[in-house]
């Protein structure tokens, strides 16, 4: 029987949405080992648009979920769709779309809280005791789906780790080609591009994350 | 010494732009075999903008170069900067940007033109004997580049296939986990979306393709 598993996007893009090396690494991994995946994101306007020429804001409106099914070439959900009892486990990729777009991480820190349908999702998965992986920043909404004491990792970055732990969160630095497992609550974190300096070195990370998100489920 | 070789992309999404799993795992497998890459694209506004969820036109106006560099986590330069002295080899991989933005092969099919500065920095490499790479539907431009008797591949579309062929190509049907060499002018294609059904079917295709082009640079 093939593993379902869950993906949330948060847009298309690294500087306002999902890191694209991340979310595609995730999809082959998940691909490569024989699961059905089905992708989603919340119908929610992005917090902003970069323009990732020039690093500057755009004066325009895109919408998440409709810039997220790009990364899924057009085969996406509303996350409020979303039911846990389809499927074995859920990923939620990087980018800054997981502070910005999923949460509000990037604007209000250790006071972040998660846009509702993501959170009411993803602690779904908490609660049935399926597991879920978190990469690269987005492992700044476990102590939120998790509360106290959820162990974690986004590298090695003091600042954001303090901010993890302020949250009720147990951080533990990571290389960018580990993984850290919290095993009580199935939750699997790695660096990626808090750490990584290539596609290659984000690899590693993201596939021993996926490998063990299904050997959990 | 490693290889540098320039990829030329079309905007971010398969349906206005470059297909994004197409894009990345060409640019996983280059970091995977040491290459040194630069991301490039044209300074041009897209045909148009699709809604990727709901598979409509969109109203409103985006850059190739701008929508691009999001692939390209920002490392992205201008195509007329391109100088192929600075390169051992180019790919361009595929999604309709191949026939929307850097050629109007969708619009006009053998009656198609490249955009100038696509067309001058491919014909550079073709005329300094440096391998090209063309990726799904990016062989629509091959007979542009190299002239009539050019041998490539677009999968095994007959429509397509005739297209390519009335405007000189040499048109060979391909597998969706083979390339065709034209070993005179060291051209590689591969169907990849042409034919895929997964991601992972089109890792195969595009790994075979990256490491023939480096072989023959």
């Amino acid at each position: 029987m093939s593993k379902k598993v869950a993906v949330i996007l948060s847009g298309c893009g690294v500087y306002d949405g999902s890191e694209i090396y991340e979310s595609v690494l995730t999809l082959l991994r998940l691909d490569q080992r024989g699961a059905q995946v089905q992708c989603f994101a919340p119908n929610a306007p992005q917090l902003h648009v970069i323009d990732h020429y020039r690093g500057e804001e755009m004066q325009e409106s895109r919408n998440v979920l409709v810039e997220a099914a790009r990364l899924a070439r057009g085969n996406i959900k509303d996350v409020r769709e979303g039911k846990v009892e389809d499927f074995d486990a859920l990923i939620l990729p990087g980018g800054f779309g997981a502070a910005k777009n999923l949460s509000d991480f990037a604007v209000s820190g250790a006071n972040c809280t998660v846009q509702p349908d993501v959170l009411a999702f993803a602690q779904a998965f908490a609660r049935a005791g399926k597991p879920v992986g978190l990469i690269c920043i987005a492992p700044a909404l476990a102590a939120r789906i998790y509360g106290p004491g959820v162990v974690c990792t986004i590298g090695n970055d003091p600042d954001t780790a303090a901010a993890l732990t302020k949250m009720g969160a147990q951080h533990e630095n990571c290389a960018v080609d580990e993984i850290v497992v919290d095993t009580e609550r199935k939750l699997v974190t790695t660096p990626a591009y808090m750490l990584a300096k290539s596609i290659g070195e984000t690899a590693g990370g993201i596939n021993k994350l996926v490998d063990r998100v299904l050997e959990l489920a």
